[in-house]
């Protein structure tokens, strides 16, 4: 009698970022609803996903919940919403094929293919996709999801579309129209890669969602930001995509993450998410387009030490040969250091060294594995 | 012939910090004006000082600068600047016992107690120095000298006075009303005292006059703070020394230390002063205050990974006790480990084993040495 439906979703990364509506505000802290527009870049499923397969039976006697391997509770108020919200929807919509398992209780099992909490959006993607698979098991994986991924994990509702997304913070109170739309498909700027530089760091100082929620209350700069700079940057960044203009993406990309962990540090107590193994990474990646006299490379950190770099399909060659250089490494095996799209090892030797001389090497193992990957899909049906 | 004369000028720690008007604006860029007033605490000359003889002789054939035995040029505008308004003050005060002198040549010897370009406000003191031993070869010291002490390195202004100083930036297209003044003598609160965390740093990333005027042209939140967060801390911290309110100047600095670093994170390319070191000293002084329930010590950073952290004479013993246990070294002997106002190593041994072990310990030699201080004087003569 049992049912049961696989699915993978994307991780994704703000290029202007996203802060959370302080609980106090008028709108309730359970929809988590944003104090301003996010946009963001949906990654290849091909090298970062969740995988979730949720099995429904009338011979459960209790939701069961593993991640990772490792059962953890369903107690959860953020699981728990989700799923209330994603059978109501399956119950208005009178699509749901078996009517009666939407009282049946769920095995989910869910894993990702990449650290957890190590700040790669590990419960953007896992909320996406919990929604998405408990969606698909219910036939309404075409219904509009992004408000019920939301409530799971802010950011997660980006991750249930391709390519580049805006988060539309929205005016309702009840957050109705808090909703992620597609900017562009994947396929519209198809020379956008990404290199994923994972920091070798013990853990995070500060967990995202405590960090985020006492910015809001306590920044004197987050209101400044979120009602006068970021307007105006959603405008140009829509623009830049549009025109494949990678110059005001870049310098977009820098300058917003910059002032994202600039709020950051002014709270109180300040949250810090970026590391000196972090700032190395934003020294070279100045130092690259510097020499080049324009963007070649541009940085964007989320809520902890790792960069995702942006970069054109021309320069990856250069870039990474730099990057390797840059951050040598002994303690693991090239096979895992060098992960997702396979490089053009035999350019990449031809770089000169000339060119690499010019960049200052670091201490080796600062890195624990790169990662290259492209713009990419959003949730999809596995088997 | 020749006339000479040595004096001592001390460092001093902004508590609201001052970030420096954009070259681009109306007002003079030499002229080194803030965009908002600061305040700061003059430490004591007794730990950390800067040592100037200048000498005035008709047998000089040029004027020449030695900084920590090494010769500098003297080309330097900015020396050339300070050096150009005291001769003229001193001409127009008519107070110089010998004029013929303001036409000699100098020479000028200057040294500090600390190490150069750490972080620790060697410009302010230095420049604070050179211009006092100067005035009094002159013998205007004391005219008004912090408007010229400002042009050399705008903080130098507060180098001036003695305790609680006020740099108030004035409005004079000229400059000529940029000028510091005591809030309160150093013996109005004498029960606060200082340790100075000094943290070992290969090199400052980022020369602070650089990074400061990088972030008058690109952040979009440095004027927000400027016009609307500062002034009113300004009251609130004048309000807090007159009345001894340790929490109150306490969370103020905290609060006012963690924006100057978010202001210099949002500029394009971001400016980091701060490093993983000064990072784990903010998360002991929170967990400090947090088992307390109220704020015992409170940390100011300046253009440089270093702490200073303030805390009132009773918490001396207990604090320095638990930044012992928490930052452990064997790069050196105890005696260059731990400086200035020695601690009283009976009481220090007393403080019970189960608050110190509530702290993490962190990896050796984190921590250059340690300098236990006081809020002190002013520049003076010495022979």
């Amino acid at each position: 009698m049992a049912i049961s439906v696989t699915c993978i979703a994307p991780v994704n990364i703000a290029i202007v970022k996203y802060c959370k509506h302080w609980s106090g505000g008028k709108r309730d802290d359970d929809l988590i609803l944003p104090i301003n527009d996010s946009i963001s870049v949906t990654l290849s499923t091909d090298h970062l996903r969740t995988k979730t397969t949720i099995t429904a039976s009338p011979e459960l006697t209790k939701n069961v919940l593993r991640l990772n391997g490792v059962e953890e509770s369903f107690e959860n108020p953020r699981i728990q919403r989700c799923l209330l919200e994603v059978q109501k929807k399956a119950k208005s919509s009178g699509k749901c094929p078996k009517p009666e398992m939407l009282e049946w209780k769920i095995r989910v099992e869910s894993e990702n293919n990449f650290p957890t909490a190590a700040g790669l959006a590990s419960s953007a993607a896992g909320y996406a996709c919990f929604v998405y698979t408990l969606a698909t098991l219910y036939g309404i994986e075409d219904e509009e999801l992004s408000g019920i991924a939301r409530m799971g994990s802010g950011s997660a509702c980006r991750s249930l579309h391709s390519g580049y997304v805006q988060w539309v913070m929205g005016e309702r109170e009840d957050g109705a129209d808090s909703l992620a739309v597609q900017v562009a498909p994947a396929t519209a700027w198809p020379n956008m890669h990404v290199l994923i530089l994972v920091v070798n760091d013990r853990k995070k100082a500060t967990a995202s969602t405590q960090g985020m929620s006492t910015s809001v209350k306590t920044s004197e700069l987050l209101k400044h930001r979120a009602e006068k700079c970021v307007p105006q940057r959603i405008e140009q960044l829509k623009k830049a995509i549009a025109e494949h203009d990678f110059e005001t993406f870049g310098r977009i990309a820098m300058t917003d993450s910059n002032q994202f962990h600039g709020v950051c540090l002014d709270t109180y107590p300040p949250c810090f998410y970026m590391n000196d193994v972090s700032r190395q990474i934003v020294r070279l990646v100045h130092e690259i387009n510097n020499m080049a006299g324009f963007i070649k490379v541009a940085y964007s950190f989320d809520a902890g030490p790792n960069a995702c770099l942006f970069l054109l399909e021309k320069d990856v060659v250069e870039v990474s040969a730099i990057v390797r250089r840059a951050f040598p490494f002994n303690h693991c095996q090239e096979a895992d250091y060098y992960k997702g799209i396979p490089n053009d090892e035999a350019a990449m030797a031809a770089v000169p060294e000339k060119v690499l001389n010019t960049f200052s090497v670091e201490e080796p193992n600062q890195l624990r594995y790169i990662i290259h990957t492209k713009v990419g899909e959003g949730p999809r049906r596995v088997e």
